[in-house]
């Protein structure tokens, strides 16, 4: 309420999306007599709106039988106010409070409104302020003033606030409502995102616990205290750009968890900055792409073990369920952990991927897709199953018209990046990671395919090669083989991380969130779990050891195959010689060493003298 | 000169270093009756002085006869100073000028010199200060009174100044005093290194265009402008601390060289922090190790190319020279680019030394040291003459009593970050420089060195396999095919590099460069400066190409061996590998892209439609 030109429209119109209620406008309800008059710059007398507010009271009635709706009505009169509110059980009076110049100057502003400014003098004169209901001063932005109305109407506050509505930030939102939460969603409306966070609350109207909202400033006020928001845009430099804008208007013990995959290192710098904010900084791996999100994916959060504790049960009850039903979210670690092993995890998952094409390449040389499917189903029935298995069967499958459809993708991979952190993070830690790279260094070489056409060699390279006899046995050994040594290196590179940073993760339980949910979810991670309560090392592992010693062998027929085929086999091949390396007493090092000695003077060490020692060689 | 108490014995002994002409001391050669009459505290009287002046006297003809020299000697009244000079041509009178009150308190805290204080007073009565000469205010430190008597004194600037006088700036120094320049070097006092210009002063005293500082404003002012310098200390944080401890004290117009192993980041942000200074910033790579650096490196200076024009002269002139007699030192670019191909540098220097381990290995397997020594000197007396191969015959060939040397040497192999530091960039430029991440991982593996122990199958792996039969003649040429693979791989990440970063690399001068001085050369080298004048990729070199062409087979027979060896040969393996995969127009990535798009709607291209166009699959 409030006299003409106040605003009440546009508020009235705006709390009603924040409401989830429909709007109605007073005016709408007008006899045409009166808006005749009020055309002709006559002011209404209290005849006038006898039947237009009797007309207006039964609709309230009908209206909070319904959901409830938001009025803008003037309603200048005490005894106006009483004959609306007689078929009402409960009214929110909004009085929205500006003085006359304030009005006056906006009206004049204003084109097309049917009521000259003129008649604003009589509406002041009219004018009952109310001594209930919430009074707001209108010199404010239109989000200022809802925020305050909401704020003041005691609403339920949402439990939970999502930031940002891409495909990964809508899907956790609707799994969050699903689990009966209070949710406010944002999204900017600009930049092309103009109509994000309408076309999400059209979509999925049926949840009436999902308050969307493009005003910042009353995302934040629509959430209980302390607040609990997870981040989820495009990792880089937007987060930066998202977090200086949101830390001042948070208060100390707010919670803010990054849920993209931002580098460890920035979630590190993050960290820090929101202490300096008193904000609980959480940086929270989640992966499991857009179902996983939507159905529980396995989620990696790091920061401190307190703030975790506010989140953990929203967290806990949207992430996938494990074998034994727990949860495949925990607590990782301090700082950049949890976007750390998350990176790892995808690390590994690039090396799971590029063993796939690695095989898929070979058996190409001697079968069709459809026996390759066939032989992929026979082992992921087995102990060999696992997420990405499973969907290359899919892929193998999928049809287009009579044709394949992986003969019509184009063989240049791309990347996002987490692949390369992993090796980069590799190399800074001094562990040797051969197959993340060869994984990554295959894709890069994809993306050559201009050069590659030009160079084609293809010597024999023909499809069902007759001469070519692989042993699928042998083949299904390699591949278990392979996947052994991924994971082993993968684990070794978070235990060094573990270490230098002085995270103290647990393998165990990382094993266990990532047994399901997300794209590396296996039956060898859930053994993994196990063995991982009481080794810290897969060649650890009695099981894990004596399969790697039994299959080098059958590794070593394949990888002769391939030299046959004149296939390069990446991954499988730095696992070969990784697991060769890690089990030679004595490798050809003592060169080197003695290389850098000579030209460096960069000394060794003996084998006939403790380690501590070093020492120099005059070599000329 | 001065009264007794003001400093001239400290200053004038300071001063003879930086002059590099003896010091002398007036008082020792006082007949003992002047000394007695001292001791028991009676001014001497000018008959006491005048035998004791004649024999300074004399002294002095002699001295400047000799190569001069520096005199304390009070010489407070005209006459005596007239004494003094009467055999002398040339002398630099420089009074030392202090009040009475400063110099009693020096005296008072002086202790067990034999002129008690109360002496003073007459010595300031007897002081005839000159009209002529250097006056310096002794109320400073002592590197400063040096410092202003020595810019008062009009000796020659020296034209150029090495900080740091490890095993690298000493060297550098000596290569540049050789050529006839005047030079001042530098090193910090303290942290241990309180004698390392003493040392190296004396050590080399024969040079006597070389001038020792210990004091860094002095040593600033000892080089003529605009200053040129080069900064030989260990990369990383140190290089931060000095060049903030440089700029502020030097002028615009200076040019500062960074001749260490920065990474080529931190060097873009050092250029622009000089550019704030106005001083004018090189990073230069400089390789060739300690031999290197004394009788000639190759530097590969990047900067801007005005500031290059400054110091040409001198870095060229100290620079290794190539087959045609051609300085091994050229402008490279821009910013960090002089450092990012030294470290490129370093990458392939890693990759050649790892063949060279891989090679030894499998030869070892059949052959004695000395055997492999003589096929390798047969090797390197071909076209396949490398410094590297060259010190590894001289490596094998040392022996330590009975056995070799190489045996004993621990196969833990070190690093110091380059290799990595190449292999990260190729992740950051998306290029697959496998080897150098094969080598680096290789060291990697190595320094596990207890774990490989515990865990050694080492299954027919004795020495003198006679099941062995390696065709000596396809490892040389799958040695060769590795080696250019190495370098196609090199250049072609400073290929990428200079694309990014707009650095225009000229890689035929880079070749040139590279083919004396430095720890790569190799008569390869030499070949690719003359291909890469008019290609820009070994792989668009028809000599190169035919090689790799015609030599795959002798490849993949040596891999076959190593596979049937348990050896494994990494950088000769991804040498193969990027091989065949560059030479095969359809890899199976289309599966990995089809992956991604299953999981995580990263969407594919097509062979059958535009690049530019994406799709996504519904999968199930």
């Amino acid at each position: 309420m409030g006299v003409s030109g106040c605003g009440k429209s546009t508020i009235a119109r705006e709390l009603s999306k924040h409401l989830k209620v429909p709007f109605f406008d007073a005016d709408s309800y007008h006899p045409q007599e009166n808006i005749d008059k009020m055309s002709d710059g006559k002011p209404l007398n209290d005849e006038d709106r006898a039947s237009w507010l009797e007309i207006l009271s039964e609709n309230l009635g009908q209206w909070e039988a319904d959901q409830g709706a938001v009025l803008a009505c003037s309603a200048l009169k005490e005894k106006y106010r009483e004959t609306l509110s007689k078929n009402v059980e409960k009214v929110h009076w909004v009085y929205l409070d500006g003085s006359y110049e304030l009005i006056m100057n906006r009206i004049n502003q204003r084109k097309g409104h049917y009521m000259s400014g003129r008649l604003l003098e009589s509406q002041f004169q009219a004018l009952e302020i109310p001594q209930y209901g919430i009074h707001v001063d209108i010199d404010q932005s239109p989000e200022e003033i809802v925020d305050q109305i909401m704020s003041n109407m005691e609403i339920k506050k949402s439990e939970f606030g999502v930031f940002g509505l891409g495909v990964m930030g809508s899907s956790i939102s609707l799994n969050v409502a699903d689990k009966g939460y209070e949710l406010s969603v944002y999204n900017r409306a600009e930049g092309g995102e103009e109509h994000v966070v309408d076309e999400f609350l059209s979509a999925n109207s049926e949840y009436k616990n999902i308050h969307g909202f493009t005003d910042l400033k009353a995302f934040i006020s629509s959430l209980s205290r302390p607040r609990k928001m997870l981040i989820m845009i495009k990792a880089g430099p937007t987060v930066d750009l998202v977090l200086n804008q949101l830390f001042p208007l948070l208060e100390k013990g707010d919670i803010v968890i990054d849920g993209g995959n931002s580098h460890y290192m920035n979630t590190k710098k993050r960290f820090e900055l929101a202490r300096e904010f008193g904000i609980e900084f959480i940086g929270a791996g989640i992966s499991g792409g857009e179902e996983g999100a939507r159905k529980g994916p396995s989620i990696m959060p790091g920061g401190t073990r307190e703030s975790y504790q506010h989140v953990s049960q929203i967290l806990e009850s949207i992430a996938a369920r494990d074998d034994f039903g727990k949860t495949c979210c925990t607590y990782i670690g301090p700082g950049g952990s949890g976007h750390f092993i998350k990176m790892v995890h995808n690390g590994i998952e690039y090396v799971e991927m590029q063993l796939l094409a690695e095989i898929y390449a070979l058996l190409s040389k001697q079968m069709n897709y459809e026996e390759i499917a066939t032989l992929f189903k026979d082992w992921n029935d087995g102990p060999a199953y696992s997420y990405l298995l499973d969907i290359t069967i899919r892929i193998l499958e999928k049809k287009e018209g009579d044709g394949y459809l992986l003969d019509l993708i184009l063989d240049k991979a791309g990347n996002k990046g987490t692949g390369s952190w992993s090796s980069k993070a590799a190399f800074d830690l001094g562990i040797p990671n051969t197959m993340m790279s060869s994984a990554v260094f295959a894709r890069y070489i994809s993306s050559f395919k201009e050069t590659r056409v030009e160079m084609a060699l293809e010597k024999g390279a023909g499809k069902n090669d007759s001469t070519l006899k692989i042993d699928l046995k042998s083949l299904e050994k390699a591949y278990n083989f392979g996947r052994l040594i991924n994971h082993q290196q993968g684990f070794k590179l978070m235990e060094s991380a573990s270490k230098v940073y002085g995270w103290d993760l647990n393998f165990s339980e990382i094993a266990r969130i990532w047994s399901n949910g997300c794209i590396i979810k296996s039956h060898l991670m859930n053994e993994l779990h196990e063995e991982f309560k009481t080794k810290q090392d897969l060649f650890q592992m009695n099981t894990v050891l004596e399969v790697l010693n039994k299959d080098e062998k059958s590794v070593k027929d394949i990888l002769s195959n391939a030299l046959d085929q004149r296939l390069s086999m990446h991954c499988l091949t730095a696992s070969y010689q990784y697991w060769i390396d890690m089990t030679s007493s004595r490798l050809s090092a003592n060169l080197i060493q003695a290389q850098r000695d000579f030209f460096g003077a960069h000394t060794y060490q003996r084998i006939d003298a403790p380690e501590s020692e070093y020492f120099h060689t005059n070599w000329l």
